[in-house]
C-alpha cells in the first residue's frame, strides 16, 4: 500500500464516503475509546459506553451506597435477571420470560446441558465439534464425568455434525459462530434435523449476540447461552445468559439448584422447588454490579435498528477482507473464515506462521485484535463505534508490519496472551 | 426507655465514651453511609467504602474504558482471582495458593460438594444440618439429583450433627456460623471428628469470614466457601471464594470443568486439563467488576487488627443485648440466638409475632436490620462502621415501636422482602 499512494489515496476517499453516510456513525460518540487506536476486538471484549459508565456509578454511588440492603427492591437489583433477561431476549429472538441473565457462559453451559440430557433418560449420546470453543467441550466432560461417563461424546469434525445427528442422540452442543473462523452453523436446520429424531439442541450464542441475525423462537430452539462482555459490551467477566425455550419449562429441572432459582427464596424452606418458569435457570445471587453494566450496554444496542448493525458489520467485514487480498497478499496471511460474509459472523481469522508476534506488534501500534492459539489472528467489526475509515489503518499498519517483518523483534515474542 | 430519661443519659454517656476510646472508630470515615441510619445489615450487605468507590472508577474508566481487552494482562484482571483469594485467606486462615474468588457461593457450593463426594467415592452419607442455610441444602438436593439420588442426605438436628458423623459418612456440609441465630459450630472438634472417621467436611464460611476467628489452616479443614456481599463489604451480588485445602489439590476434580480450572486456558486444546492446585476450582471467566470492588474492601478490612475487629464485634452485640433486655422486656421479643457472645457470630437474632412489620416500621425509622422467615428479626454488628452510641439509637426505636405498636400499621405489613 506504501507505494500505490494513488490507489490509497482513493480508498481512504471511498471508505471516507461511507463513513459520511453511516447512519450509524453518531453511535460512536455513546462509546469511550482510548485515542489513536483502531479497537478491533470487540467480538472479545466490547468497550465501555458512556451509558454504562454512568450507571456504573448511579449503582455504587446512589443504589448501593445509600439504598443499601434495601436496593434489592428499591433499585429493581432482584429483577434484573429477569428484565435485563428479557432484553437480550430482543437480540436473539426471544420471547420474554425465556431468558435470565447470570453466572458465566461455562456454569449455564453446565446448567443447560444437564437439563437437556434429563430431559432425555433413555438417550446416551452427545454430538458435538472438534474445534468447539474450548469451554464447551471442557463442561461437557466435566458432565460426564460426574455423571458416571455413561454419555457417549460424539465429537465430530464440522462437515460431519448434520449427518452425525440421529436417533441415539440426546443433546447436541454447538457454537452457533465459530470463536475462531466465524463459521455460521445453520441454526433453522440444525434444530429441524434435531427435532426430527427427538434431540434436544443448546446454542452457544457468545459470538452472535448482536452480531448476526439470530432467532431462536422461529427456529424453535430449545436452550441457549450466551456470553456478556464481547459484541454486548457488558465490561470484563460481565454475566452472562441463558434461554430455555417455554416449551420446556415445565420439565426442566437442573442440578444448580440455588435459592436464587427457588419458588419462594425467601421463605427460607429446607425443601428445594423450582421457581415457575426461566428463573429455575438460576443459582445464586445475581452479579448487580456487572448486571447494571451490561444493561445499560444493551440498551443502548436496543436503540438502534438490527438490521442496520448487522448490514454495516457485513460491510465492514467485507471491505477489510478485500483490503488485506489486495495489499497483503503474498506475505504470509491465510483466510482460516469462510471467504463470504453472509457465511461468517462478525470477526474475521487469519493463520500466520508468527500470528503471536505479528498480532503483538498490531496491538503496539494501535490497531487491536486479538490472537488464539496456535496461528490465529482474529479482527472483529462492531458496527456501533468502528469507522470504515479505521479499515484504512488496519490494513496499511498489517502490511507495514508484515512488508517489513519488523514482528521479528524480540519485544514481540510470546508472553502469557488472555483474552 | 422514654421514661427513664436518667439512666438513658447514663446509658448514651457510657457508649460516648467507648466511641471515644475505640481504636476503630476512624475507620467509620472510609465508609460512605446514609445520614440518619443506623445500618445493622453489614451481615447481610455490606457498606460501601471510599475505596470501593474509587476503585470501580479505575476500573471502568481506566482499566476497561483505556486498556480494553489488553486489561487482563495490564490491569491484573487474569490474576485477581487468586490474587483476591489469597488475601480472604489471610482472614479465614488459609496459607496461600488454596483460596480463588469466583462464581456465588451457592455455585462453589456444588463445586467443593462434587468434589469432595469424589474424595470419597465408596461412601454414600451427607451429613447436614436442618435449618441450615436454604441454598445449602437445595444445593446438596441438586448434586444427590444429578448423580442419580444415590446419596442418603442425612438432615440432622444441630444437636445431632456431631454424633452422626460416621465411618458411613462421606461429607459433612455446615454453616460455620448459622445465617439466624448466628450460632458457631466448633470447627476444630467437627473437621477432627470427620477425620477420625474418614469424612470430608464442607464448610460455609458465608457468617464467618470477617466476622468470627477463622482458621480453616490450624482446624486441617478440607473445603469451605463464602460469600463476598456481607462481611467483606464487596457490594450487591459480589463474587464468592472457595478454600480448598493443598493436601487435595492433586486429587480433587469438580465438574464445572470451564476454561478458566484449565492448565493453559490459553491453548485452546479440545481436551480438559485441570490446572494444578486451587485454580482448578475456577470455571469460567472472572468477573472482573464485581472482584475489583471486592478487592477494595477486603484491603479495608485487611489494615484492621483482626482481634480489635472481633472483640469490637462481640462488644457490640453484647451490649445491644443488655440494652434489649434493659428496655423491652416483655414486649415479645425473644431471643433465638446462644446468649453467650461467644457462642454466636457477629449478629444476633430476636424472633416476634409481628416480626416482619417491625422491622419494616424500624428500617422507616432509619435502623436498618432485616427480617428473615417466618418470624427473625436479625441485626448485625460491624465493628468498621458501627459507633456504640448506634445500640442506643437501635434500642430507643425499637422499644418505641413495640411500645406504641406501630407497627400494626398496614404500611407495614407484608410485601416481598428480599436479601
Amino acid at each position: 500500500m506504501a507505494d500505490t499512494a494513488r490507489s490509497d489515496r482513493i480508498e481512504l476517499q471511498s471508505l471516507q464516503a461511507l463513513d459520511d453516510a453511516d447512519p450509524l456513525a453518531a453511535m460512536r460518540e455513546r462509546f469511550l475509546l482510548p485515542k489513536n487506536t483502531v479497537y478491533m476486538n470487540g467480538n472479545s471484549l466490547g468497550p465501555l459506553c458512556r451509558d454504562a459508565r454512568e450507571r456504573m456509578s448511579t449503582v455504587v454511588d446512589s443504589e448501593w451506597g445509600k439504598e443499601l440492603i434495601r436496593g434489592w427492591n428499591t433499585a429493581g437489583w432482584y429483577e434484573i435477571a429477569g428484565r435485563l433477561g428479557d432484553k437480550i431476549g430482543r437480540l436473539i429472538g426471544a420471547a420474554p420470560g425465556q431468558t435470565v441473565v447470570s453466572d458465566s457462559t461455562s456454569v449455564n453451559l453446565f446448567k443447560t446441558l444437564a437439563a437437556a440430557v434429563a430431559l432425555r433418560p433413555e438417550r446416551r449420546r452427545i454430538v458435538t465439534e472438534a474445534g468447539n470453543f474450548p469451554t464447551d467441550l471442557y463442561i461437557l466432560d466435566g458432565l460426564s464425568r460426574q455423571m458416571g461417563q455413561d454419555f457417549d461424546v460424539d465429537i465430530r469434525r464440522r462437515d460431519d455434525v448434520f449427518d452425525s445427528i440421529d436417533e441415539q442422540t440426546a443433546v447436541v452442543v454447538l457454537t452457533h459462530v465459530h470463536y475462531l473462523s466465524g463459521a455460521i452453523f445453520p441454526m433453522a436446520e440444525i434444530n429441524q434435523r434435531a427435532h426430527d429424531v427427538g434431540a434436544i439442541v443448546v446454542w452457544d450464542l457468545s459470538h452472535s449476540v448482536a452480531a448476526v441475525p439470530t432467532e431462536l423462537d422461529a427456529t424453535a430452539a430449545d436452550f441457549a447461552v450466551g456470553c456478556g462482555y464481547k459484541h454486548l459490551n457488558g465490561g470484563p467477566g460481565a454475566p452472562a445468559f441463558t434461554y430455555a425455550a417455554a416449551r420446556h419449562h415445565r420439565e426442566m429441572r437442573q442440578p444448580l439448584s440455588g435459592w436464587f432459582g427457588h419458588a419462594e427464596p425467601f421463605v427460607f424452606d429446607d425443601d428445594f422447588v423450582p421457581a415457575q418458569g426461566i428463573r429455575r435457570m438460576l443459582c445464586g445471587t445475581t452479579p448487580v454490579l456487572g448486571a447494571s453494566a451490561l444493561e445499560a450496554s444493551v440498551d443502548l444496542l436496543l436503540e438502534v435498528d438490527p438490521s442496520a448493525r448487522h448490514s454495516k458489520a457485513k460491510k465492514l467485514s467485507r471491505i477489510f477482507q478485500e483490503l488485506i487480498e489486495q495489499h497483503c497478499a503474498g506475505l504470509g496471511l491465510r483466510l482460516v473464515s469462510p471467504a463470504d460474509t453472509e457465511q461468517r459472523g462478525a470477526h474475521i481469522s487469519y493463520a500466520h506462521e508468527h500470528g503471536y508476534a505479528v498480532m503483538q506488534n498490531l496491538i503496539a501500534k494501535g490497531v487491536v485484535g486479538d490472537f488464539r492459539a496456535p496461528r490465529g489472528m482474529r479482527f472483529g467489526f462492531s458496527p456501533l463505534f468502528m469507522r470504515y475509515t479505521d479499515l484504512h489503518k488496519a490494513v496499511r499498519t498489517i502490511f507495514e508490519i508484515l512488508d517489513s517483518r519488523s514482528y521479528l523483534d524480540s519485544t514481540y515474542q510470546r508472553k502469557q496472551a488472555v483474552t
